[in-house]
């Protein structure tokens, strides 16, 4: 936001706030910059003014913010991840987040997916924001490890995938379905998978 | 393929099958009929006689198609499920297939991202095809649980549901990340979530 007035900078975050709403709501194919102006009010100067290449700038926007909003869900425990404690409650944690929402298409990887096969290198920025999330997971089983909570012996990166996946799959999957229970189902998993590596 | 002579079924098997592999090149998002035209060195006349509605009808084949082969790949294995072999059996037979693609759009779920938006029935035929996926996990599970190889207090659903996310979650992000590790991750922690519940 370089370059904008403190308004300015509020106008945005308003027009990315709405916008990321619309889209969670529609996905990126069934969401127009048309649409995305009347939902914001918002006028075509306005948006060209505060993102000029267009709808490819605005789903970057969007994407930044709404994995923000989702790390800021799991939070404190996402910064943690040191105990057996803090594990569950990021569990309950992320259960509890995606519990509130109706919306079809809220995970980034549902916008990764639609966004491959028509611009790669978009793609590209909206799956950083997913491996943030691998990171602060991959941050937590490494602490695990170095105190002794879980064996050694175990590849921490290919425990944290583990972890990783489940939830993009519980993610996909509650999202197909419209229903809690997948994911509820995909975590639970991954922890009993973590604790057998319990030491 | 009723109404269709032996050999008009032949032709629409091989338009299926072609188009099938150009789908899971590019997207449906990505393909256009003309290039399906083009790929699978077909008339318009030809295309329209095997698929009136277009490239609706065109995807629902290619779903059932694709759903098939990725069956087939887990067999025997998959109508098995009855044993703690069988079950790793199994996993290694969907590594073993996905190992082989590289193609970047190879799962069903994609597909029916992609469609979501667009197309909910369609995607709702899609998806059918993702169930009969779980509906044999689930069959797996209940055998397991009726020779007491899993603990009955463990609700079966549940587990088929955990292993189901973990293999979905696997596949998107091994295509996000074109790469076999998170798929391997993600069926391995499910073994060992699944294999908790041994008694």
């Amino acid at each position: 936001m370089s370059g904008l007035t403190a308004k300015g900078a509020a106008t945005k975050a308003r027009i990315v706030r709405t916008a990321t709403d619309l889209i969670l709501e529609r996905g990126v194919g069934g969401m127009t910059l048309d649409e995305i102006r009347a939902g914001t009010a918002t006028s075509k100067g306005q948006l060209f003014h505060y993102f000029p290449d267009g709808k490819r700038d605005l789903v970057a926007a969007i994407a930044e913010f709404q994995s923000g909003r989702v790390l800021e869900a799991q939070r404190p425990w996402l910064d943690q991840l040191d105990s057996w404690e803090s594990w569950h409650g990021w569990r309950d944690a992320v259960i509890a987040h995606y519990r509130t929402l109706t919306h079809l298409h809220c995970s980034i990887s549902a916008l990764i997916t639609e966004l491959t096969p028509a611009d790669p290198a978009l793609a590209a920025t909206v799956a950083a924001h997913a491996d943030r999330w691998f990171d602060h997971l991959a941050a937590g089983v490494q602490k695990m490890r170095a105190q002794r909570r879980i064996n050694p012996a175990a590849d921490p990166h290919r425990l944290a995938m583990m972890v990783f996946t489940a939830l993009q799959g519980g993610l996909l999957v509650m999202q197909a379905k419209n229903a809690i229970e997948p994911l509820e189902a995909a975590l639970d998993g991954a922890l009993l998978a973590l604790e057998s590596h319990r030491i």
